[in-house]
């Protein structure tokens, strides 16, 4: 993989609207990446199919599914950013030497998604069926449908600590790569805890804040999208702990930006974009920073009835959706973003952190915290 | 720890009923490794407790249900085989040096117990209510109720993977080991869909056969309660693939024939020393080997209407334990069990295996395979 982002680049310019950071080079580099990363993840399936072809049909029917919702990632940017970070850090060989620990991370999210779309009832995922109902469709026992996925999940979270541990790497970088996969899989977990039992409370009774909506954000998506693949793709190279630390305080914020800005994308992005189905977080009454920021104008209150109703009409949410541009909530989250993002980027300024994973990483700044899908 | 198992034994006699092998070795060594996998457990749950502190009590909850399954513990077998494995290959410090390696399959367990427990409907779990039992107590809403135990039994996963990552070893050791552990994840949920799937199909519709139970039970309880721990605490020890190979052929018959023995149990078994509720497996049409033995026995036909159906009477099932004795079927079965026994302790005969090892593993061939309770 070419370190096309090892060039000089504009440092230290404010996160402002339109700034002109080194998102090009991020995005070069992201395509070449996301190339390999497609290439690497089809071999390894391929590979990993002979280890259950003795199955039953009916048994390997759920961890078909399972790769066929990996078969179609999306941007690959978990995958990218453990290259880049390697890559950046000195990692022999470059990201090429370490896309199995990219693999991991798609098959991470792959688990998460599973058990994330039973949870949640989520029939489409990726733009097609989510793997629930793909196990509903093919099972006609709902038990029996409900067991698969939950199982079609279990087995992709041990194929991607299988993919980890395949990375041809020293043992003691493994062993360090696969202590911060421990711990992504125990706080994903605690922030979908705190997400469904928080959800559980209707939003008016129990209305989200703010520092409640970043802790869940940082736990439950954070974690896996930002700080696991930054964290292993710097283990995996040799870094230090205290190089460690410093990805670790970009990482956090950048990963809860990323979030708020699905929570904005959630109600405001192009469905065919996004991939969700229009209005689904409102109608789901999902626990959103828009929410949060919602929650406390009080001219919103007749409006945010249609919040958690499943059959609320368009032009309900339509309505709210206007109010919340005009009354400057929309506009309130932006700017929160905004803050997140400087505060990743000043992260970065650090003799900790190597110029090139330096460079490339706040080209994924703007990647992960502007993109409209 | 000390080697209790370390003198001379009589070798090379078939497994017969009654034989005198090294079983009191083992037991003396199972019983002073158990005590230190209590202690060692206990303080790695307070540890790990801190770590979800800050969650809400209703998300917080599903963790702990999680650890007090795993405080429920009973004879912590696995993590005995872990710590003796270990001992036996000469492994510095003896099998105390790696009881975090035995912690870690007991919170495997745990996960695995928490999925299957949801998935079969148990509600009694080591003589307390399951953890989808506790989770269906503790909150109203089914929905919530589910998916709280399904990430209690996630989380518990990922502190499995924490738990052998935090053992203090040369870092080779420690990637061959969780190599291992990446095997068996994959592993025991293959059994598990074969279970599940093949479990929809009523049993007379498609009576069970006997390879394919055992294809089953080997993937789905050998894998974990055997193979993973004598070969994790054989890598952790620095043993040759050879070694470990040799290992695998111990493992699958011993593990296979524990899991047999737990189906003969599971219907003549005191409940009180079993901890199942009696007559389960047959009410529930469990796959075990005595149904797949009982169905190629004409004179079984009527009796075994009661297979699968959870209100049949006692006096029914009584009449088909008994026929299953005076036919023979259950003799089969135990048949079985030995011819499995001879497999595992032949494997231990090669000099890849130190003496230290072939003995305490032999005591274990009786105390897995011959067990009570």
């Amino acid at each position: 993989m070419d370190s096309t982002f090892d060039h000089e680049a504009p440092r230290g310019q404010p996160i402002a609207r339109g700034a002109a950071l080194p998102l090009l080079d991020f995005t070069r580099y992201a395509e070449n990446a996301r190339a390999k990363v497609e290439a690497a993840l089809e071999q390894w399936l391929r590979a990993k199919a002979a280890e259950t072809a003795s199955l039953t049909p009916g048994a390997r029917a759920p961890i078909e599914a399972a790769f066929d919702l990996a078969r179609r990632g999306g941007k690959r940017l978990r995958a990218v950013l453990v290259a880049c970070t390697y890559d950046g850090f000195g990692g022999e060989g470059g990201g090429d030497a370490v896309v199995l620990a990219g693999v991991a991370m798609e098959l991470l999210q792959v688990y998460l998604l599973i058990h994330d779309d039973w949870m949640d009832g989520d029939e489409l995922r990726r733009g097609g069926l989510s793997v629930p109902a793909m196990m509903r469709a093919r099972f006609s026992s709902r038990e029996l449908a409900d067991a698969s996925a939950i199982l079609a999940g279990d087995y992709a979270a041990g194929l991607a600590l299988d993919a980890l541990l395949s990375v041809p790497c020293a043992p003691g970088r493994i062993a360090k790569a696969a202590q911060e996969f421990a711990r992504v899989e125990k706080d994903v977990v605690a922030g979908q805890l705190l997400d469904v039992h928080a959800s559980h409370d209707a939003p008016r009774s129990h209305p989200p804040q703010h520092a409640e909506v970043e802790s869940m954000h940082a736990l439950k998506t954070a974690s896996y999208t930002v700080r696991a693949p930054v964290l292993i793709g710097a283990r995996l190279a040799g870094a230090s702990d205290q190089a460690c630390a410093a990805l670790e305080a970009f990482a956090e914020p950048l990963g809860v930006a990323f979030q708020l800005r699905d929570d904005v994308l959630g109600t405001y992005g192009d469905p065919k974009a996004t991939g969700k189905p229009a209005w689904s977080d409102l109608r789901q009454g999902k626990r959103t920073a828009l929410l949060a920021e919602a929650v406390r104008e009080p001219g919103a209150r007749d409006l945010l009835r249609a919040v958690g109703d499943p059959a609320a009409p368009v032009a309900e949410l339509e309505a709210l959706a206007d109010y919340l541009v005009r009354s400057g909530v929309r506009a309130r989250v932006e700017a929160r973003i905004d803050v997140l993002l400087g505060k990743a980027r000043a992260a970065l300024e650090t003799p900790l952190v190597p110029e090139a994973a330096r460079l490339v990483l706040e080209g994924s700044i703007l990647a992960l915290g502007r993109r409209e899908r």
